[in-house]
């Protein structure tokens, strides 16, 4: 199988090549090819998602994906900022359905602002849809009656859209408690309205899970108030923007968090969740172990290869116990000693 | 002045009395009036929001709002669920500018689920606009050209509104730390973008206010890692609406936290954060203390009499650092004995 490896900008290189390292060691047959991406592509070639980077995605079995986000790109006009290849990958490539675990590694219980006895019941997956919502509606700045600058995004999900990401929360679900929850703002929302509606419907499908439906405001709460509620969560591109973040940070591993992207056919984009962090890009001080996981992700969710990604997630984890940290968790390894760490795991 | 009484639903009814007795010990020369709104307005007389009870308020100087929300009501057609009379009341007397404190209380840091160290650095404003954004934008359902079902919210505002909302954030930093900081989406929403340049521009006229920027996914993550950090935020609704639950449940103090709706002439209508719990209603479980610290809010903002205002903010924190507390807050006061300890403390 062909892996593209788009490390992209700041520390996304450094983690990607741990990433790497990691999968070198387990003897996959995997071969891989690089390209540019973000702001590294932008100085490059003069655009954030060249062609040839778009097109080695579509190419690859997998795409294994690093971070963009670049300073001295943020006065670019919009769509020339590393952003846009992320947001470009996923519409390309039809990259719909966003898995983010977040969990609370064991010997991490000091690196969340939640009381350890609330962190350590973290243990949950958000099913975010990738290629819809408000981000992609049509969108743009008009003159109103009054002659004033006027900001507009439409909000939309058709049926179709909704059914698809709630199968693979319902699918999800299956794999886990057998329990989803789905996020919506119905109370306000016509397209919150339509996805309540259409969850509802698809459920009739899966008798086995158990669906329950909460507004985004209270979900928000509800995440620091008592987190271990949550297992299988669906909701819509923004608000699983939103309370995905806000899950990661409650879960106090930002660091250690991987994410798929996935088109439903097994294709699929792997990428952690922290972003480009400039301020330490080159240092050797970012933790490695998000790419890492997100390369697990991978093994399991595209290449079939359930059985090397339980070797990489217990590696990490066993890394994690026996002391292994990075400075975002308090201790001295540099990303390379952190990846040296989780492979002397491997086992 | 007339202070209009929408008691609603729910615990409404029991916590706007405890926050009317502790007015009534002030001698403030006030005179109220109620109506019905939420789901009891339409039990009573088919709408949640009657002419009458929308012609009160607009007569009062200032509404003293309960709680809406009924599940008996939750099968209705959309207009006619009770939430729609908050929302209508916001558009229908112009409050666009809702101000969400959140802070924890001397003597409530166990009730957080953030560690105490953490949770006693919270003190900040939410300035949420309140009657723009998607929740009042073209909305509906529509069919697809491939005859899908499909539903749209526009997300919008206009210069005029971003600065209005701009300015009373401004001010209210001005009253503060002098520092402001604006929450929204602008790498992917040109609502977002527009509202980011106009924030921009409006401060040119307040040179002596510190202005940052954050998106909205970042700020869910910062308001657990580290919600000291914030002061004075402004966003649009529908991350204000997010938010400011969110930071209410890292203060821990869901039932201690009031709201202002404001028009930005003085008239303003004032709610407790928490809804209407049916699960406990009449059964003299609620903390009136949010219901209390709201009518605080009314005497500053609408009334002019911070003095006040500011003593009976002052009682309710004696009376929690006195040890009261209703069962929300592991205590065992009713929701009167709770009114009580707040006029005991009025000194
Ligand atoms: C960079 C940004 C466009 C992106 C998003 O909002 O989807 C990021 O926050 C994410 O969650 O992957
Ligand atoms: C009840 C609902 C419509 C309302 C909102 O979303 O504004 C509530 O959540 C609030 O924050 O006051």
């Amino acid at each position: 199988p062909l892996i593209a490896i788009l490390a992209g900008d700041g520390i996304g290189p450094e983690v990607t090549a741990e990433a790497r390292r990691v999968l070198d060691r387990l003897d996959l047959d995997l071969s891989f090819d690089e390209a540019l991406v973000g702001g590294a592509a932008y100085k490059a070639a003069g655009h954030p998602l060249p062609p040839e980077t778009l097109a080695l995605a579509r190419r690859a079995d997998a795409v294994l994906f690093g971070a963009v986000g670049d300073p001295d790109c943020d006065r670019l006009e919009r769509h020339l900022r590393p952003e846009q290849a992320i947001l470009g990958l996923r519409k390309e490539l039809g990259l719909f359905a966003n898995l983010r675990p977040a969990k609370l590694f064991a010997g991490l219980e000091d690196a969340s602002s939640l009381r350890p006895e609330i962190a350590r019941t973290i243990d949950m997956v958000i099913v975010r849809e990738l290629t819809g919502d408000v981000y992609f509606g049509a969108k743009g700045i008009r003159t109103t009656a009054e002659g004033l600058r006027e900001g507009h995004d439409e909000m939309r999900y058709d049926e179709a859209e909704i059914a698809r990401i709630a199968r693979v929360g319902f699918e999800t679900a299956r794999t886990r408690k057998s329990k989803l929850l789905s996020v919506d703002k119905a109370n306000v929302l016509e397209t919150s309205q339509l996805w309540r509606d259409v969850v509802i419907e698809v459920s009739a499908d899966y008798p086995d899970v158990a669906l329950s439906h909460m507004y985004v405001d209270n979900a928000a709460m509800q995440l620091v108030r008592d987190p271990g509620q949550f297992d299988v969560v669906v909701t819509g591109n923004l608000f699983g923007d939103i309370l995905s973040d806000q899950a990661s940070m409650c879960a106090g591993s930002i660091g250690m968090l991987p994410s798929a992207a996935l088109d439903g056919q097994g294709h699929g984009l792997y990428e952690p969740i922290h972003g480009s962090a400039p301020d330490i890009a080159g240092q050797g001080k970012a933790n490695p172990c998000a790419a890492i996981l997100s390369a697990a992700m991978m093994l399991r969710h595209s290449l079939d290869k359930a059985d090397a990604a339980d070797r990489i997630e217990a590696a990490v984890a066993a890394a994690i116990l026996g002391g292994a940290r990075t400075p975002d968790l308090g201790g001295t390894l540099t990303t390379r000693a952190m990846g040296d760490a989780v492979i002397a795991s491997l086992g």
